[in-house]
């Protein structure tokens, strides 16, 4: 690319960053109602322009299709009426949920009688930069404008086409309620120069979610000067406890390993305690095997099945995302947290156990966003935990832990009430 | 400095970020009870070293002297016998305070059995980069403490051998409570370049608080792969809205000026009503005036008094942290509010007025960490609202917002209670 085009890119990227900040200030001041007729048209508007989108979606299908796109991708980026309804049907759970934008998170007096409340506003501008599924414009844009936010979005070139249209209806939606349609923007080119700006938009983007493959989170790992609502990978954990239950380890550990392999919070490593490893593991393993699952283990899981292949070091380290678990013996719960937290992405881990004294062990050790006790790691996700939709998870621990939801994607304010006190 | 020292100084503080990363995990589980007992140990051994501490400040001293620093930044560096008991009871008054962790933040159960929990943690390792004022050694070491974290502190080298004292009182109340030396260190070389490894050092540090001149914060901002809680300036606004009461007004405006005028919380910009610019803005100018403040004001300002010199566009941009302070006459509240957001720092600002509505359009129209009503920006501090102890005040708007307290040095996490549930 030549320089005139990168100072074009840059120019392009400027003006939708300012009007990206401006939009934000209008946002933040939206009632309730505007922001959830907003919605609600968008939600009208994505299914009578059904037709459209999915011509868009062709055209973004036949150019993968050249391109020679894998089978699983070509799926995530296709559209049809099923997917578009649903969409439509995200945006109006989104206007459904409270608003969140005013509420009062805690107020209290002083002795002097400053009245003090600290009161949830918006965060600002969210900058969102995502792969192959273009149903994230929609899911993200919505999620950022019920929080009163902006949201400049950048989707992958593959769905560029989609996009462009689920965008329409998104505008179109805020335009109907009065808002400003700067409120829900695309990044106006898809050359790669963009989102290597966008990570430098110190000054007009507040938080970055990057949502896709290891090696777009990465790039944008090392690139951000903005911070990040991100999770790298799921390496979770399930721990199959000594004092756990046989029947109900075998249901968790078969759903939360085979349900959904490709999520975040599928389990991909299994650690037993050695005090069942002789009445659990061989049940377990077999489950496991039966259900397809590869299972490679440590010398004692290998014992159990001449079909459990050996694990090496790199397999306690690595998110398949796949029909592929690691399985470990381990000596007790404080082995099994030592394990997680030598291995594991502080994602989500599970304990199976009927002990209340080995779960509180693993409740204070693991230092995970989200820890469970007896229920699939496969929980892991906004919807159910009661949050409505979610933007994706984040193992950092600042702002946002865990399911990225409506409320993470906000602030607050103090707003402080006197009646003359000055300070002493 | 050769490659070879850059090397070791790299490795140093490798060494040492693996060392709080696992004293953090240590601090994490540690009880309200041994953290309370390091501090108050600390704050015992703070009073009993004191004259070992103000040896080492006088070597300090005599190299400031030396230096040629200006006697400000000599005033700040100064430790005596009242301010080591300071120090010794800011610790203990830490200790005081209620333990953030372990606190359950929010409890929900789902329609499937599920018990979710959010509870909180410590953040992990804290990064404080400070300059001269050696106190911030204790006071954001027991900070950190308190939250359960490891603090990796960075001192100036002008304060060098006071903080390594101070250090070492704090280092004997952990040890004196069984918890991790490595709690609290200091980064072992007072070179520059230690700072900008440090700034970089995501594997083994959550976040990083800046604290001191603005060279300093613009340094960390622009260098920092590290989250930040920082202000790079408070440019706070008191706006003496048409509806003010005068009285309160000339109090509250005097107060937010010249009570102190070298702190972040000071007013550095009056803006008046032009409804009430004949009946207050003379009083107000006069009042300043004669308490010895610099007025620097708009054409309406100027032709008030003699004494007041024209203000030029940069003085709306300038935080004096002296006395001298901008004035200007607005058309209202919006007006007030255009201009704070054109020209401010998003940190304090107040209105002063009698009218609910106008205090309701400043509230929500206002985008600082801090907004007042009838009260001085001076109370913009973690003490005043009543968190105890602050370590900074942040403008950002993730994770922390305004004072930075204890409870702002922690993070959580989400705590699943089950009985065998697997996700359909």
């Amino acid at each position: 690319m030549t320089e005139d085009l990168v100072a074009s890119t840059e120019q392009k990227m400027l003006a939708l960053g300012q009007q990206a900040r401006e939009a934000a200030r209008r946002m933040a001041q939206a009632s309730a109602q505007a922001k959830n007729s907003a919605l609600s048209a968008a939600a009208t508007a994505l299914r009578d322009h059904r037709a459209r989108i999915i011509t868009a979606n062709d055209e973004d299908m036949t150019r993968a299709v050249e391109k020679g796109l894998s089978g699983p991708l070509r799926d995530r980026l296709l559209l049809d009426d099923n997917r578009v309804a649903a969409m439509a049907k995200g945006l109006e759970e989104i206007a459904a949920l409270p608003d969140p934008i005013g509420q009062e998170l805690a107020r209290w007096q002083r002795p002097n009688g400053l009245d003090i409340a600290r009161v949830r506003v918006p965060l600002g501008v969210i900058g969102v930069i995502y792969e192959s599924r273009p149903n994230v414009t929609a899911d993200a844009g919505g999620l950022c404008l019920k929080a009163g936010n902006a949201a400049i979005l950048r989707g992958g070139s593959e769905s560029w086409q989609s996009s462009r249209a689920i965008l329409l209806s998104l505008q179109q939606g805020l335009a109907a309620a009065g808002l400003p349609e700067a409120a829900i923007q695309m990044v106006p080119t898809s050359d790669r120069a963009a989102v290597g700006i966008m990570l430098r938009m110190t000054e007009h983007i507040d938080v970055i979610v990057p949502r896709g493959g290891r090696s777009l989170i990465e790039r944008v790992i090392a690139e951000s000067r903005i911070p990040l609502f991100q999770h790298l990978e799921g390496i979770c954990h399930t721990y199959v406890d000594g004092a756990a239950d046989l029947a109900m380890a075998r249901r968790i550990v078969l759903n939360a390993k085979m349900r959904r392999t490709g999520i975040c919070g599928a389990t991909e490593t299994l650690l037993v305690d050695r005090k069942v490893a002789a009445s659990h593991l061989p049940v377990l393993v077999t489950d496991l095997l039966e259900a397809g699952c590869e299972v490679r283990g440590d010398a004692s899981s290998q014992a159990v099945d001449s079909r459990v292949l050996p694990a090496s070091e790199a397999d306690w380290r690595t998110e398949y995302l796949d029909a592929v678990i690691a399985v470990k013996v381990v000596e007790g719960v404080e082995a099994a947290i030592a394990h997680i937290e030598r291995y594991g992405s502080h994602h989500t881990e599970a304990i199976i156990t009927e002990d209340p004294v080995a779960a509180t062990a693993f409740f204070a050790g693991v230092d995970s966003a989200i820890v469970l006790q007896n229920a699939s790691t496969q929980f892991a996700d906004g919807g159910e935990f009661g949050m409505g939709a979610e933007i994706g998870i984040s193992t950092g621990k600042l702002h946002a832990r865990g399911p990225v939801g409506v409320e993470q994607l906000t602030s607050f304010k103090y707003l402080v009430r006197g009646s003359g006190q000055i300070r002493p």
